[in-house]
């Protein structure tokens, strides 16, 4: 797959002082809970409809119709990446989660802690979901009873319940290493060295680290094996600031998203949680970059959980804590989610996602509401999420004209 | 080219007892008919009103803005597959068009009697429109006339007129066939196996046969010779039920359309014709199969024939028989055209085609019209045609989260 339009933006980006903020609310689209509404038509939000009255609104998709994407592509997508080009290895946006700093020599892999009987079957791919402190536990034992292999380090990190990470880590390790889950109970553990990553050094090495982890764990009632997937390596990406011409600040409270902001070589500037937290260090952050990654996670958060009261809550939480945000004139402002997270349906989803965009050189604004449906008549129309930062650039100045 | 989307949509495909349905009203999309209105538009159809309220609309871009599809393009886009990617030959087509058979050892090609002059050029492409009786007749004198050719079954077809189809049947034919239509008069014939056709066994087998074919019309006083287009063989797809993991049946009255369904191996349960019997017949397949394709043809045939008034009839019916259709609960429920065919221009036509989807997890429903209007500003928006299944199969959660 070729990056046409990521290029093109590329070739044509320029340097200049205009200020571009991108304010993530996690998981803001929503369809309409059963009748009830979204969280943007129902939250009292007085700053950000009025904000729509002298902004752009449009629609973005994160991946493609359809498609729902987890945190980590959605994230690519909006820093201008395309999430089906610059994909990230399951592995990797583990270790990103649990904040592991994760470098150029490191392979990563996500465990699942599993039962297996007498003969080696799988019976339970999570181990009945044992508790934290029982991970803990196992992985501390791993750690204790593994002999060292020549060359390779290996770290074991707990995520939470039957969950864990290993990160390899050594000079010229690949990721061509077969996942040993084999998604199914009755069966044995796939090898890692089976065809065709049979060619890989770092395969046999897991498979002979994995036998050890067999025998260390063999006495245990259940979790007594792990399962691996999605070996990766951290990718080699243009960075944004290279890409885009552009001095970036990722202002995140959360792992998972500042582990995407450093994939793209974003510095982390701050780590706020709370809605006034964000707007205020985004709007500090802006007095000495170009451009500032804003994330806000508890929208998704109540989405996740089911609780609509709780997201039209974190709406009106943010659209309280705006002003100071609005106070540092950012020169132009995205306020967007990375994707659709509906009360009703406690996941991500795949509607598009609304977007205000908040710029010079706009065609008038686009209304007196900030919601899905009005986002829907906005001038931005629908676009795709990694369009968004190229048209920001295009408001704020920092791309030439294509040709003469 | 490749098919990017279709394996990103493929690679996320679960199983699931969730039932699609797709109910294609031929050619339904309009224009306003010089100032008329839109079929649609002008029709009493209480039924597809009713239901936009409770549904999403949008518009569907068959294959590309500006580009008219003809009924074989125009529904393997619906099916989900990429038109310009899948291409069917103008053999098969012709061949499905009569419902030949068509077998995975064969070729076929579109045939028109033409008249050519005492030096072999032709004078007239169509051979005056000879009737399907004549027509009928010189193919019965051609299969007897012809000498077997060893290796190579012949099977001739009459279509209608001038046009009949010709399939090769053997073992390693291939369909690297010239054209021996010059799409000229004044001109001979082309050769079968001029370059770069001259390395086909085929081309050359071909070329031996229409050499007899001259002979044994020779002595008619018109409709003395054969041009032939579009060789091809049956292409070889993944099948609806494998790329989209889905049961699925086709209920579909005209052979063009159960042969388009059979090229990606969804099986034929019904052949009903009126709108009556499409949705009574889509409503029993719906007992045992998760996606059913529907098929109504007279909204096209109306268009075609340039009579608004009997295509506003045609949609009438269809609206009186839905809540048969309805009754039957499919869990999401498709209603669009494969293309648009405009009786002021009595063709199909590139018009983006009007789409309802009725299903879980929408943004409210889009309003109280089901017309061209009223899904120019639905929550679809306007989408290609290949990207309807997946979207259904997104509300009917049969699309896994991509990445983490």
């Amino acid at each position: 797959m070729e990056d046409t339009y990521g290029r093109l933006i590329s070739s044509l980006a320029v340097e200049n002082d205009k200020r571009i903020v991108l304010l993530v609310m996690d998981g803001l689209g929503d369809c309409d809970n059963d009748g009830r509404g979204t969280a943007l038509q129902l939250a009292r939000k007085p700053n950000l409809d009025s904000l729509a009255g002298s902004s752009a609104l449009g629609l973005s998709v994160p991946v493609a119709t359809g498609v729902t994407p987890g945190s980590g592509p959605a994230h690519v997508a909006l820093f201008g990446y395309d999430p089906l080009v610059y994909q990230v290895g399951r592995g990797v946006l583990s270790a990103m989660g649990i904040e592991f700093p994760i470098t150029g020599r490191d392979v990563a892999a996500r465990l699942n802690f599993c039962t297996v009987d007498s003969q080696g079957r799988v019976t339970d791919r999570r181990a009945g979901r044992i508790p934290d402190e029982e991970n803990k536990r196992l992985i501390a034992r791993i750690r204790k009873g593994l002999k060292a292999t020549a060359g390779v380090e290996t770290f074991w990190e707990t995520e939470s319940e039957h969950r864990a990470v290993l990160i390899l880590r050594g000079d010229a390790l690949d990721d061509n290493v077969g996942d040993t889950d084999p998604q199914a109970t009755g069966v044995a553990p796939l090898r890692a060295d089976r065809p065709p990553h049979d060619s890989s050094k770092t395969a046999k090495t897991v498979e002979k680290i994995f036998s050890q982890v067999r025998k260390i764990l063999a006495e245990q009632p259940k979790a007594n094996m792990i399962l691996a997937r999605g070996f990766a390596k951290t990718p080699t990406w243009p960075t944004f600031a290279e890409r885009f011409k552009l001095k970036p600040a990722a202002v995140a409270g959360y792992p998972m998203y500042r582990g995407v902001a450093r994939l793209v070589g974003m510095p982390i500037v701050a780590e706020p949680t709370t809605a006034a937290n964000v707007c205020t260090d985004a709007a500090e952050a802006l007095a000495d970059h170009t451009f500032v990654f804003a994330h806000f996670k508890y929208t998704d958060k109540a989405g996740e959980d089911g609780d609509l009261a709780a997201k039209i809550a974190r709406i009106e939480e943010m659209d309280a804590a705006l002003p100071t945000l609005l106070k540092a004139e950012p020169d132009v402002l995205i306020i967007t989610g990375d994707h659709s997270t509906p009360p009703s349906l406690r996941a991500h989803s795949w509607h598009p996602v609304p977007v205000l965009m908040n710029a010079p050189y706009l065609r008038g604004g686009d209304g007196e509401r900030f919601d899905e449906v009005a986002c829907r008549g906005g001038q931005i129309g629908t676009v795709t999420a990694k369009e968004l930062i190229p048209l920001a650039m295009a408001h704020a100045g920092k791309l030439e004209k294509f040709g003469a």
